[in-house]
């Protein structure tokens, strides 16, 4: 017997249909003794649907509203949910994020979680209910409702595992766990049993879209043991991140690539190269809420030097208007060049930390296929680089091969 | 300056296209420098659309759970109409029922209001906010969501101004005011420019469905004066509900005939007739909370009567089984009866209290058409007949003519 915090996305919620599939699940899980909490996403396609209701009033809706509206979704399905197990017998109770009190800041549609109130659910957990939770939303301190953006209802799950210390948190999708690769670029991808939160966070965070990045480093900094998993599949053992490396195992060099094609890249040329002028730069784009994923500043010369960052391909526009009012008037550089047509691609492994060679290996794999480099960052246990987007695919499949991610360990 | 509650229904909130309507008449008050508090309904078929999805999963659903699904549609609306507004440059910020603390009982699918914490909504209003309240919902004490039942954002409406001591509670619906019978039926049908608020609940518990009958009860309670008007019509007056008679008004001695497909009749025949028994009959059915309409016992003999009363035909079969399971076991009655093709039809007016006569008028008119008459019930300001569902058009048609309705005073 022990305790779970299991999350279904929309796929696995998309219909009636198999939101009853969901709910014979959980009857398993139950039926073996264990205690459950839910965490359910809107059913697949209803948050778009009311997106575009909203843009038909406002191309770009108010955020506090916007919530207000796309909460619904989730709202929605854990009532479904509920009465698809009332209907196997199995008490069970729904909670939107409001209710169960998951309280966040204010940053309507891209919400951080700040505390959960466990106490409503240990009591109903304690006379014998599986909960039911909305994913993806909760309530500022004054009350109004907020979203935690794409993908927050994992965060959801992994906050509740964490304030409820669950045995597990198991995220059900429509894979069956992650992958060396994407098995649509690379046919050869395999299944991983297990990786670290590391690796993890770096796959997430690099476009290897099962989870969302913000609930691994919630899990990792939690230490809750989450679990990726088919609700399609019977008996699958899915993929277990871990929080700590598997030091009886003979450690894999490189776990896996990652890649992003959301991603544009913006260099200002010839910045004057005194203290302070990152934080001039991208101060205002974070009070934006706009995340910036990699920074490269190369040593300067001439007293000037080159600012580079890429941001997600949607926030592009908005980061230019930012740079052009807010920013350049104020800095002094020479000119701005953006690019929205470019990939990343990114070699991972905690392995790397005791093998050297790596990165290099990385580059000539992909000069021998001659795709220019445009960028380069490197962590630890990464290696990321920045190329054309019509070279991604090629990228990740000549070096999924040369890593040898294709064979069995 | 004046300060109105405005109701908008589903049919008026129906698209995208009309919420901009709705935005841009709200606008035109707002312009004119009135205070508003605007309720509004889920978009027409959203309701509908959810209890199918409900039904899909289980036929019978949890009203608790269904409550937390029923309440998306308001939510949705609420946050569009913020939005339109604010495509206008219109302040406003929308509330869900739970959040400006519309406090119910825990009946679910038909809570009743306890209170409303106004503070909320008097400070956005002193801010200058337009404040959008999702109808049909709110919280019982423990924080569950509830809905008030089909029409319940009429409710909403006049709860919000009374509590808020609004100049007027205007509720927009697709008619442009009471008439004095259904003009699909009756084609010279007309509007009334005012009805007391004992005639409005005679007509709407007849099946008028221009308003929610609780609606009224409330209204004609705190005293809110309420006025009908037409969504869609530029400067309709609509009907004003007052609450007191007109005493300088030459008051017509009929202002209505309403009529009420919905019901279905149950007698049971041979009843004993001692102390008690109609609580042991009807006891047992409100505690089921139907409610009954009709209750006609006539006086007995041979120690026994016959106990007829009508129940809104959703709950017909309902009410069959708990006079089976609870009630006929424990009374000893002979047999029971219950019909389903039943109509009621009545005619209403506040004159009938000064003017003798309009019972028989009414019957002589039904008799010279042939029509019978299977149950009577009387009050103060209406006389209600049971005929059979084929004949209600036909009674509707020759008392409107009767009473002298389609013609101006």
């Amino acid at each position: 017997m022990a305790f779970f915090v299991q999350k279904y996305g929309g796929t696995s919620v998309g219909s009636t249909e198999r939101i009853k599939n969901v709910a014979r699940r959980v009857a398993k899980f139950r039926a073996a003794g264990h205690d459950l909490v839910i965490v359910v996403s809107a059913m697949s396609g209803e948050t778009n649907r009311l997106i575009s209701l909203a843009k038909e009033i406002q191309p770009d809706p108010d955020p506090r509203e916007l919530d207000v509206i796309l909460s619904t979704g989730e709202q929605v399905s854990i009532g479904l949910l509920a009465m698809a197990l009332h209907g196997l017998g199995i008490k069970a109770k729904s909670y939107t994020g409001s209710q169960v009190s998951i309280t966040t800041d204010n940053a309507h549609t891209k919400a951080r979680i700040l505390k959960i109130d466990e106490d409503r659910i240990r009591a109903d957990l304690a006379a014998g209910y599986v909960i039911i939770v909305a994913g993806f939303q909760g309530r500022d301190e004054a009350g109004n409702i907020t979203t935690l953006g794409r993908g927050g209802s994992d965060t959801t799950a992994v906050a509740l595992a964490a304030a409820l210390k669950a045995d597990e948190c198991q995220i059900y999708t429509d894979v069956n766990g992650i992958y060396t690769t994407d098995p649509r670029v690379v046919p050869e991808a395999r299944r991983l049993e297990a990786i670290t939160f590391e690796e993890m966070l770096e796959m997430a965070s690099l476009g290897s879209k099962v989870l969302q990045i913000r609930s691994v480093e919630f899990a990792g900094k939690y230490k809750v043991k989450l679990r990726v998993l088919s609700s399609f599949e019977e008996d699958g053992e899915g993929t277990l991140i871990t929080f700590e490396e598997n030091q009886n195992m003979e450690q894999p060099i490189i776990s896996g690539i990652a890649f992003n094609r959301d991603e544009s890249k913006i260099t200002i040329v010839g910045v004057p190269d005194h203290p302070g002028i990152a934080y001039q730069i991208l101060g205002p784009v974070a009070d934006a809420n706009i995340d910036v994923d990699m920074i490269i500043q190369n040593v300067g010369h001439d007293g000037t030097t080159d600012f580079s960052f890429t941001v997600n391909r949607n926030e592009y526009a908005n980061t230019m208007k930012i740079l052009e009012e807010q920013i350049l008037p104020h800095i002094g550089a020479r000119e701005v060049i953006g690019g929205n047509r470019i990939a990343k691609v990114s070699v991972i492994g905690v392995g790397m930390r005791s093998h050297a060679g790596i990165a290099s290996k990385m580059f000539r794999v992909l000069a021998e296929e001659g795709i220019n480099i445009q960028m380069i960052a490197t962590s630890e246990i990464k290696v990321s680089v920045v190329v054309d987007e019509k070279y991604m695919e090629l990228a990740v499949r000549v070096l999924h091969k040369a890593f040898e991610l294709d064979q069995a360990k």
